[in-house]
This record gives structure tokens, sequence and C-alpha cells, in this order.
């Protein structure tokens, strides 16, 4: 009861501010500082969506694991000896200790440092010294996160009951990332990036190229910044007609070889709201790197030419991918407090990819490496701006950031939901005293 | 609205610690403590006096400029092409990114770093791409702050009304601190100190020199203690009264030649409370050094004479500032957090002087760097000490320590007007909301 | 009043989290992160208690003094020229500077650094300038805390009215102590360790040994894990039935040569709640070392042979001792913040005892040094682990853990017995206003 008490107690402040959102704009101060809607974010986004945490080579074996936090929890994502995924809350059931420290590794059972509490690839408690005669194992298994895998890509949600349209998404999705065989990639690399600012900054960031042009000098070598939404004007009509016609040609070569490309966009009517599409890339034409030629001789799949362009996927709230003929880049978004954000990028190539013969792997990173470091600077700028007493939401662009406003209303409107669905459940009494604080 | 409440909320714990502050003594803990107290003095202090934050020769040319961190609020103080100084919130109007991110730099236009909005030097938004036909422009100018300039100090003011009597402030100490030509000096050495401890604590240490004779031996090397108050005793009254005999000799001599050297005191008695006083100096007699002696050959103003003694202002509530006739130090104080300042010294000489020949930099800023190191000590031991629920009000010494009580009773009077002044201003309704929490 | 209030004010929400504490069970994670029962800790444990903070040989001669943190408190424990052992809050009577900023010193008198006011070593206000006519001096003297010196172990007591049954553990536990002379050691070295973890987390974690066997390899060594509590089960039963018979034996011997030796367990009982037992050791059987024999050549005392076991003594809420033939390791726990503790390990050796002669320090050190870092791991990984919304309290062993419970029912029914005290003793109306927050 007490936990049902937390789980519903949200001031009013906080309530106003969610119902009197000014669309078209972006969000009030308190989005981005306060502690209290930080922890509304990880209980009503972060512990009620579909979150992306891994890629299924991160634990290629039986026994291999990942540690991912999602706000204090820790979860940790395991490769069970049957070969399916799975996931737990990290805590012993014993005391509490966390269980695996380390953000990668490879075990047998999971065994506590604390007092050898051991448990199987499954969960369950299979060993438990001192404990008596009374005591049930079985009521001491730990506690298990959903989880799904589409093509490669890991989601897992810490609800008892996650949201039913994850297969929407899996149909859509999995005819366009399929063909790239993620499940046959390597990590080649990882870096993970902390940024000094809300994670919802982060997100609106990634939502928009309205800043590219002049921010991120190698990213739009091969990006064309047209494929985000652009305002016609004298000086660049011309241009965007001509990005329109590629683009359109492109596609339908794509589409009759066999490879699905066009534009879909549910950002905002779905609970697992996502976009994908298939652009084409600028010089080579084959990869986003400094010259648009593959990074990677080896290509993905069975795949036989080079230039695919590039297969962007969004998913709310956190996570973005972009699959081409040669590698694959894998973005995921995890909040760490009300300021602070962790940024976790993997680059994958095929398994057989040899580093230093079939790629280099500052070629692979370089052009996105740059353009997080970019990022992560216009980041915590909006932070410290949100800080300022003189900071008040600011009008979109009605042309290039369309999307940062799909964000936003999916993002409000998750927020609106799950707290009238938290007023249903509970008892009246209970809300009273809740709502009233 | 949502803004309105947020001002008005008091807790009724810190409304009785203002009102039921003991006089002649030190204030009650949370003042040094409190974070919702900080933002009271962020809002009710720093937002609605004038604040030195800069000086002339900060920002000699059009464009120059300087940005400056009040509470977390961050201004841009910059010289338009008129040679106007001008303020404003360095905050985009867009998505609210930060403008200037260095503490120092020159432009022609202030221009977003994020989606390149960009600003005029007086505030106007003049370009903006892709934000459509109806956008109006005119509606997302720069947030303006108000400035005054005295004599080449820079004065700024967030409030909407600023209060009205700067203007005796001005019209008292013009004459004072015209002859020594601030606007023709330059910086020689700026030292930024942080301070482990709440800005009060500085303010009180900086008024008053009971502190000074055991904790300062570079600065009593030139500073009588006796010009700030004493006790008569048999140990020091021929000392004492040698002092008097001597301030009022050389007051009389500088005042002759036109000099105007006699106190003002009127710390507590105005919004924009300030005290000046010329006073003679030990050993050379000229200059705040370790000898006494000019520390630059190059004297300021018209000045043919060194030995003027020390011209000193302070204000109301963060700042101070000694005037020789061969350089100045200036101060400026800026609450970082409750428990956090930052002390930010200025050494400025005449433009003219050339480093290394008219002066060395080292015998410039010798005295109050060593000084405000001192000083940085006992702040943080006091702030340490507040920490502890022993801590209780001391009572002031009547003699040394007169400077202090009126630094708080300026204070405590500034937060009761303040508070008083949003219970008329706001509704009824929502002002019982407010209090009650 | 506003002390009083604030005194009694404790949420709905922590009221009910002590009145529903689940026996037999970890504690509720909000005991281990709240900042709010955090300050509670500090106000009804650690000032309402006797707290271990110093040995005599930290101060040996009159004016030595040690300093000592409990939460944001600082105390200043000294030796007075009657070498009495006096405490008081290290905080200046006038504004409130800390005192002695060092850990350890020797002085005359306790000078304020800030304005020289002057206490002697019984905490009178000897001098204070400036402070005119009326200045009562004899009301500005140092606040005095209460001392208890059992044996050479320093308790202080915060409360104005200390718990009455120091007495009683007194009585207990002289004859066991004073045999060991601790008064006349030294302190060899001095540890102080930082945990990132609830002090409660530390605590518990030394009151059972169940992590002793797979995670103190150097402990175990020489401490049979037998001493803490087992189930018996075919694997082992007839290892603890031999040390059954081993720890009678050997207790009788003890006991005959008028060392007291047999358990005395208080420690859910008494305000000043402790146990104490002298326990065989493995190996040589003399002392806590690697090998188990005496790591100081001297012995302590008067003491003629060796193989004197571990006569290990514990207190509520903060210490634990090791007394053995040539050394005494003696740990005080103070909590920092929610999540910071500190642990400070002191290892005593006979004053004659000579460093490279009598005694290698890394020798005396090694169990110890190593043990504290793999408690320190294990703390700050429940820690983490009571940080997750998976957290729940999990069942204490029936047969290792009974030290653990016994501890959280004696800390979950001092704060029980704060709260209801503190009720009395306020106003009726005060309380209301106070339990409503
Ligand atoms: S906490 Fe995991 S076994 Fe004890
Ligand atoms: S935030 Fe300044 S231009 Fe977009
Ligand atoms: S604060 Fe101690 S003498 Fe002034
Ligand atoms: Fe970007
Ligand atoms: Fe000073
Ligand atoms: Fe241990």
């Amino acid at each position: 009861m007490q936990y049902m008490e937390k789980q519903l107690k949200v001031s009013k402040e906080i309530q106003s501010l969610i119902a009197e959102r000014l669309p078209g704009h972006s969000l009030d101060a308190p989005f981005y500082l306060s502690p209290e809607i930080f922890e509304l974010d990880i209980r009503e986004i972060f512990s009620k969506h579909w979150i992306h945490v891994a890629v299924e080579p991160d634990i290629p074996e039986p026994g291999d694991y990942v540690t991912v936090e999602v706000g204090l929890n820790s979860i940790v994502v395991v490769r069970d000896d049957d070969m399916s995924v799975r996931a737990y809350h990290n805590v012993c059931r014993h005391r509490g200790a966390r269980l695996c420290s380390e953000h990668k590794g490879s075990v047998g059972n999971l065994v506590c440092p604390y007092h050898q509490w051991t448990y199987n690839l499954t969960g369950e408690l299979i060993h438990a010294d001192h404990m008596g005669e009374k005591f049930d194992r079985s009521k001491h298994g730990l506690k298990p996160v959903h989880v799904e895998n589409l093509a490669g890509l890991i989601f897992i949600c810490l609800a008892e009951q996650p949201p039913q349209d994850f297969a929407v998404m899996r149909d859509a999705m999995a005819p366009y990332l399929l063909p790239h065989g993620l499940q046959d990639c390597k990590i080649a690399k990882q870096v993970d990036l902390i940024e000094e600012g809300n994670w919802k900054l982060t997100m609106e960031n990634n939502r928009e190229c309205y800043h590219c042009a002049t921010n991120h000098p190698e990213l739009t070598a091969s990006l064309f910044e047209f494929g985000f939404g652009y305002q016609s004007a004298p000086g660049n009509a011309e241009q965007i007609a001509e990005f329109d016609r590629l683009a359109a040609q492109r596609c339908a070569e794509w589409e009759q070889g066999g490879l699905p490309s066009a534009e879909i966009e549910r950002l905002d009517e779905l609970v697992t709201g996502f976009r994908t599409q298939r652009l084409p890339l600028d010089r080579a034409g084959e990869s986003q790197t400094l010259d648009g030629k593959v990074a990677s001789g080896k290509l993905l799949g069975q795949f036989e030419r080079a230039d695919l362009g590039g297969l962007s996927f969004w998913t709310q709230p956190n996570s973005w991918h972009h699959f081409m003929s040669d590698h694959i880049v894998s973005f995921s978004v995890l909040p760490l407090s009300a300021e602070r954000t962790l940024v976790r990028t993997k680059w994958l190539v095929h398994k057989d990819a040899r580093e230093g013969i079939d790629y280099q792997l500052d070629n692979l990173t370089a052009v996105w490496n740059a353009t997080n470091d970019q990022d992560k600077r216009l980041v915590e700028l909006s932070q410290q701006g949100a800080r300022s007493t003189a900071y008040q939401p600011g009008p979109y662009s009605p042309f290039t950031e369309g999307l940062v406003e799909k964000f936003c209303t999916w993002y409000v409107g998750r927020l609106s939901a799950g707290l009238s669905a938290n007023l249903k459940s509970g008892s009246a009494t209970t809300i009273a005293i809740a709502v009233e604080n």
C-alpha cells in the first residue's frame, strides 16, 4: 500500500504543467530540471514502455550477460542455455545486493557475491545456505523483466503488463531490418557518452536536423539534411526538389530489389511509437562515412551491392539506429538523473569482418563520434538555458521540427495516460491523500 | 500563473525566521544553509536589486561582451554599436540554448550555436530560418536586463521595475569616483575565487576588520584596522586617537585638493544601500600594497600626487571597491548555491600603464590575493560551524561589527519588503495556497 | 520553538515505515536511501545515544584533542589540564566558526581563528575583544557534550540527558577490557575508509559472518566463522561440534586464569546495547593475523601468555572492537550522508612496542585492511541494490543473521521510542502541525 501511495503521488503543480503544455513549443523548464518529474519519467515512461537496451551481439553465447541501468534500476540481460534472451532485476532476493557489477560478462549461474545465493539462468533460486527448513526457495527467484527481440534489437519493459502494440512495430519493421542480418554481426566498438542534460533534450536533439548544417560537418558529408523536412525558399527550392526526385527514384529501385524502403511514421499514435525510412546518401552514397563509401568490405546479410543508402529506425522513447549495407550504428539513451543522460552508441559490422583488413575502426566511427560530441555540447547548452528564469518554451519550426513536436506530444500523452490509469486503479481515499500533497 | 504561484510560495518556517531575527546577532543557520532561502535570496535580493557585475574596461569596444551568472541565470553584458552598455538574458528564444558560453568575447551579432537564430546588439531577432510566414520575429527578441553605469562600474537589475534610488547613489558617488578615471583603465588581472560558503558570510566577512589584525598581515601593512570602529581600551586608546587625528587632517587636505573624502553611510536606509570613505593608509601611505607605495607608476585620471589614501566604496548586496591613486581593486560576489559563492576580483591600472615597466603584476596583486585566500578560509570555517546543530546566532561586537549588523538589517528588511509586496500583488486565493505549503 | 517544531516533524510515510517493519527481514529501502530518515538517524540515534568516537591514546597529554564529525556536527574531544577527557561542540559562540579544523592537535586554549575568542580547556570563554561592558562571557562558553570513558574507549552523547544505562555496560565490560591495558597503548595506525552506503548497511555487515567464508580469506585464516551461529548440516555438523568443544574448553581455561570470557548479549534489550565474547582463534590461536601468531612481541597489560583468543566487543549503534593479547583493533562508524559512511579503524599496540622491532605495521594491519576493503565492496553492492524499485526486504537467516536482526530491532525500537517521547514533550498544537506535513 505504501508503494501504491508512492505510485500515485504527483504534485498539483506537475499535474498542471502536464495539462497545460503549449503545443508546438518546447517543454516548460521543470520538465528538464525537476527531480520530481525525473522520477515520474522513470516510473511512467521508462518503466512502462519498451526500452531499447542491447543488441543480440552483446550476448552471443549461453551465460553471456549485459547489465543496463534504467534510472536507479539495474537490469541484467542474459542468454539462457536454450539461447533465449531473458532479463531480470539485478538485485538479490536475500538482502538486495547487486548480483552482477560488471557491464558485461559470462556466467554459469547468477551467484550473489554477498552470501552466495545462487540463481540459474531462468531466474530460479537453486541454492541458499543456512535458511532453515521452512524457507521456500521458489518464492525467492529473481524478479523477471519482459524482453522482446526485434531482428536482433533487444527491448525490455519493466511493467507487469507491457504495451501490447510491440507486435505492430515488429510486424512493420522486421521486413526492413532482417535483410541487414544484425544477428550475424559483432560489436566493433561501443562508446558511452555522458551528457549533462535531461534525456528529453537528447531526444529532441535527435529528432531534427535543423541544427545539422552548421554543427555536423562530418555527418552532413553523407547525410542530406533535407530528409528531415525543410522550408522551401528561393535559396534551396531547387536543391530540395532535386533531393525529392533522388529519394523517390532510389526508393523505387530498392523496393524492386526486395528491400522495403518507404517511410512509416507512427511516432505519436502508438504507445510503442516508431518511424522508419530508407534514405539516399550523398557522395559515394553507400554509408554514413566521411567519404560516403562503405567502412567495411564485408557486406551484411546477403547484400551484393553497397549503395543501399541508410535505413533509419527511430523508437519512442529512447533509441535510433542506422542500418547500412556494411555496418549498423545503434543508439540507446538512458537517463541518469534529471540533468544527466547516458548515450550509448554501438557500431556493428559482419561478425566475419576483420579489423584492420575489412574495416578500420577510426574510419568506421569517425562520423558518429564527432556528431555525438557536437550534439552533447548542444544538449548541454540547452540544459544551461533551461535553468534560467528567463527560459520560456519557444516555438518549434513547422518545417524542420515536426518530429520533435511528435516526441513531445507522445511524451506528454504517455504521462497523462499513466497518471489517469493510476487514479483509476487506486482507491478513492488513497488518491485524495496523494493528489493533495 | 504557475510562475506567480512559485513566486509567492514561502514556507511558514522561513517567514518566521525572517520575522524573528534577533537584532545584533548573526543570522539563524538556515539563512546560510537552506536551499529554499537561497532561492529566495536569488529571487528577492539578487533579482530585484542593483547588482555589480562588471566594469567598463571589461568591454571597451562595440561587440565586446562578458557573461555573468546570477544564481542559475546567465546574463550577457555587451557594448552595442553606439557604445552603450546593454544586458540580456543569455538564453535563446527558440529552444533556450545558452547563446554565449565563454566568459568574455567579441561578436558582431549574438548568434545561437544551436539553430543560428541571430540577434543584433540591441537584442532584436534579425534572422531565424524555417519558421514560416506566420512567425513574428519582433516577439522573439532577447529578454533585456536593466543596466546602470556609475563612473565605469556596471550594475544590472533583473527586475521589471528596478529600485529608483540608484540615482541617489550615483549623485553621491560620482564626484568621489570620477577623478580616478576608471573608464580609462584596463584590467591588469582578474581572479575568480570560489568559497564553499553562503554569500552572506562572504559579505559579513567584508564588512568588518575585527578579524584583520591576526588574519591579514599583508592587508594591514597598509590598512589601519581602526578605520572600521574599535573599542578604546588602555591598550589602544592612544593609537586610535592618533588615527582619528591623522584621518581628519588628511581628509581636510584631500577635500581642499578637490577630492571628496568624507564618509557617507547609507547602508541600511536605502534600497540601493552604500557607504564610502577615503581613508589614510599606513607606511608610504599611497596604495594598498606591501610597502604602501604605488604599484603602478602611471597614475590614474589627472592625479599628480600619489598619497591619496584609499577611497573605499561598499554596496549592498554584493560589491566593494578600493580606488587608489595608481590602481583600483573591484570585487563582486556572486552566489552559486546555498553553500557556494564566487568572489571575482579585478585589479585595474591606467590603460597606458605597461606591465613589467610601470607595474609588476605580482606586486600589484600580492595584498588582495593573500587577503582573499585568508578570507576564503574564514568564510568556510563559518559555513562549517553553521551546519552544526550547536550553532546559534552569536552577538556582534557593538564596536567593530556595526557594518555587519547593517548588512543583516538591510538584508532581512529587503526580504520582508519583497514578501509583503508579493502578498499585495497576488490574488488572495493564490496566496492562501502559497503560504499554506 | 522553531527548533522544537523541527524536532517533531516526521512525515506520515516514515512513521508508517517504522511502525510496519517486517521482523526477520532487512529494512525497507527508504531506511537506506532517504535523506529525511538520515536526518532522523542523526537526531534520534546518533544524537541521543552513546557513540564511540575515540580511544584514550588519541589524546595522551593535556591539551591534546581529536575532532570527530557526527552528521554535520563537529565535536572536539580534548584532555584537560587535570587529565579528564572532555568534549565540546567545535563551534565558536561568536559567529559560529569552526574552532579546530584539524583532525588531531594539541593546544593550550581553544582559540577561534576568526576573531580570537579564547576558551580554556574546561570550555569557559576567557577572552573576547571589543565586546563592550555589558557582554557576559560566562554565557558564551563552549557547548559541552557528555563523555564516558570505558577502559580507554571514549564514548560521547550529544543529548542533554544521556541514557542512564551506560553504567550497566561499564560494570559488565570493565572486567573484560581492563586486563588488556588500552590506556597504556599507542595508536600504531589509523585508516579512514569511506563506504558509499548507508551506515546501517555497514553495521548489518558487521553483525554476521554468513559472508565471511567466501569473502574474507585473510580474516578467516584465524577467525572461526562458527562463532556467529551456523545451521548444522551433514556437511558441517562435526566441525561445529568440534568448535563448540574447543570454545568451551578455552573459555574455562581463560576464566580460571582471571580473564572473563563468557558471552554477554544485551544487544536489543538495553538502550546502550552491547555484546561481548572471548572466542578461540584458529592456527596459532594468538591473534587476528595471517598466521594466527601475535603481531607485536610486546604483550599488552600484564599478560604473560599470548594464546588468549580474541575478545570481541560490539556496541549499538556504531562500534566494534577486538582485544587480543598483543594488539587491539577498534572500529567506529560515522554516517556522513544517507549514502555515505566513514569507517575509522585503529590498530593499537603497547606504547613501548617499537615499530620494525616488536611489530611490523604491514603484518599488524594486513587482516583488517583486507577485510575492510572487502566489506566496503559488499556494503556498496547492497546500497546499489537498495536503490532499485525491485528491492524488497529479504529474509534474514535464522541461523547466521540473528545479530543483524537484533541490530534492526534495536534501531527501529529506538526510533519509535524517540518519536513517541517527542510527541509527549511537545504541545498538542505543535504536534498537530508537525505530523500533518
Ligand atoms: S544479499 Fe545476496 S546472498 Fe545475501
Ligand atoms: S535554440 Fe537557439 S536557435 Fe534554436
Ligand atoms: S567567530 Fe569565533 S571569534 Fe568570531
Ligand atoms: Fe545532431
Ligand atoms: Fe578579511
Ligand atoms: Fe565482513
